[in-house]
């Protein structure tokens, strides 16, 4: 069903998608698109692509599906550079963490969002990147969340739940703007702490050695702030107002905690941490 | 060098110290001492200890080295109860994430600081608890801080440091303040905010569906949100000065970036997460 794929941005996402599609035998060719040509030959070296094009224009010619795996502020230019290349009937799929501003994009790009455009977002990765960084089986029992439009043709959206399902991830369908808000709470929020947290601890250490003495915990926390800081600029753009929403939550449960503890109130504090412990128990369990 | 070893809470930290001195053939007799007879009985029956008592008083009895293994806000009272029944020679240490406040409860419960107690810290552990939970392995390459005090005896300070070399870890001695100021930093506050986002995001989550959509980067966040309620309610208790004082900075910081994203300051939020990923890399290859 996919004769050939266009995987614009050849990193840890879209390298893992070529990847993975490769391995199961579910594309004819699949044609490379990106800035860096060293990283695109390195992807062909390691046979996950066939062949690379660093103009998108001539990177979509001939390809029934474009998968579009760049930062979601890169999104809106990537769109206008396609549109005209584009076969009539080929559907275009992105990989974006906020999916109402890649839907703005693409209707910036387009004038109106086409049909055969459909809003995806795998809820996988690592705090890696690069092609390098990618894996056959990073998507494998992963939730991928499509969240098209009105207009979005049903056959669009089953050409990309075939492709997401072919990778062993779990495709479902959910509303744009719920995606952006559980995504702020579950992802976008927590690498926000993450980095301001280390940002915070670095400026008070001029010897980095706090960092010496932090242990496993400390460890998984923030092994998120390693994350690409360009790619998670654009995510806290692009989702700005639903982050700032459960940030601002955030901030309200966290000072109501911090006077807990200075007022040595016992039972907010062990309510706060009972519940919490609950509830991430069960999250391990499942 | 030690004869008999008393470990006063046989769970996660006091098990496994157990566990793995055993394992290096450090220790002659180890005799168990808590609460919990079940748990005890499941210590004997690991092999772990040798024997138990649930009475401090009688648990001490014969042994040259009492290791003190409870929450912290139970220090006091253990410290009151084995008192007048240790050997005079016999060594006491901890393993209590926050020292002034132990020192402080040692203070309480003899008078003045006896000159045999060496205030200690591993900095190991897991967020899960209890005996089952314990590993030979918990403490090999990691660090243990000794926080003695002027009056702390060379001697005791000797034995503590050698019973800890034996598990594998790498002993150093800090001051106490600064033990505590470290600590604050990089364990309890990152515990705090895991504990927090959790509950904010049960309270938002009627449905637990959030959780759901979360990834490997919101489980690992999260993972410190499983640790014990009522250890970290002590900890956050014994450690306030301290612990406000750095979420006080991190608050701080973490506003700044929040006005950045809604006043859409991209210098300011690329700065912070590029600062924060540097750090953060440079830890992970140490």
């Amino acid at each position: 069903m996919i004769n050939q794929l266009t995987v614009i941005g050849v990193g840890l996402i879209g390298g893992s998608l070529a990847r993975s599609l490769r391995e199961a035998g579910a594309v004819g060719t699949i044609v490379g698109c990106g800035l860096d040509k060293n990283q695109l030959q390195k992807a062909i070296d390691l046979d996950i692509i066939d062949k690379y094009e660093t103009d998108v224009a001539r990177a979509v010619v001939g390809s029934n599906l474009v998968v579009v795996a760049v930062p979601v502020g890169v999104m809106e230019s990537v769109f206008r550079q396609l549109k005209s290349h584009l076969a009539e009937d080929a559907v275009i799929t992105d990989v974006g963490s906020t999916k109402g501003s890649v839907v703005e994009a693409m209707r910036n790009a387009y004038g109106e969002v086409p049909e055969q455009f459909v809003p995806g977002h795998p809820i996988a990765g690592t705090e890696k990147s690069g092609v390098d960084a990618g894996f056959a089986g990073l998507f494998h029992g992963r939730r991928v969340l499509l969240t098209p439009l009105p207009q979005t043709s049903p056959q669009a959206i089953e050409l990309v739940r075939y492709m997401w399902q072919k990778t062993g991830a779990v495709v479902s369908e959910m509303d744009l703007k719920h995606h952006d808000d559980v995504l702020a709470a579950t992802s976008h929020l927590p690498h926000l702490l993450a980095f301001s947290l280390v940002d915070t601890l670095v400026a008070m250490d001029e010897k980095a050695e706090i960092f010496q003495y932090a242990a496993g915990g400390f460890r998984d926390f923030t092994r998120i702030a390693s994350s690409h800081p360009q790619m998670w600029h654009d995510i806290c753009v692009n989702n700005r107002e639903a982050i700032l929403q459960i940030l601002k939550r955030f901030q309200v449960d966290l000072d109501k905690l911090g006077c807990a503890i200075a007022n040595n109130d016992s039972d907010y504090i062990l309510d706060v941490f009972t519940r919490a412990k609950k509830s991430r128990d069960q999250f391990s369990n499942n």
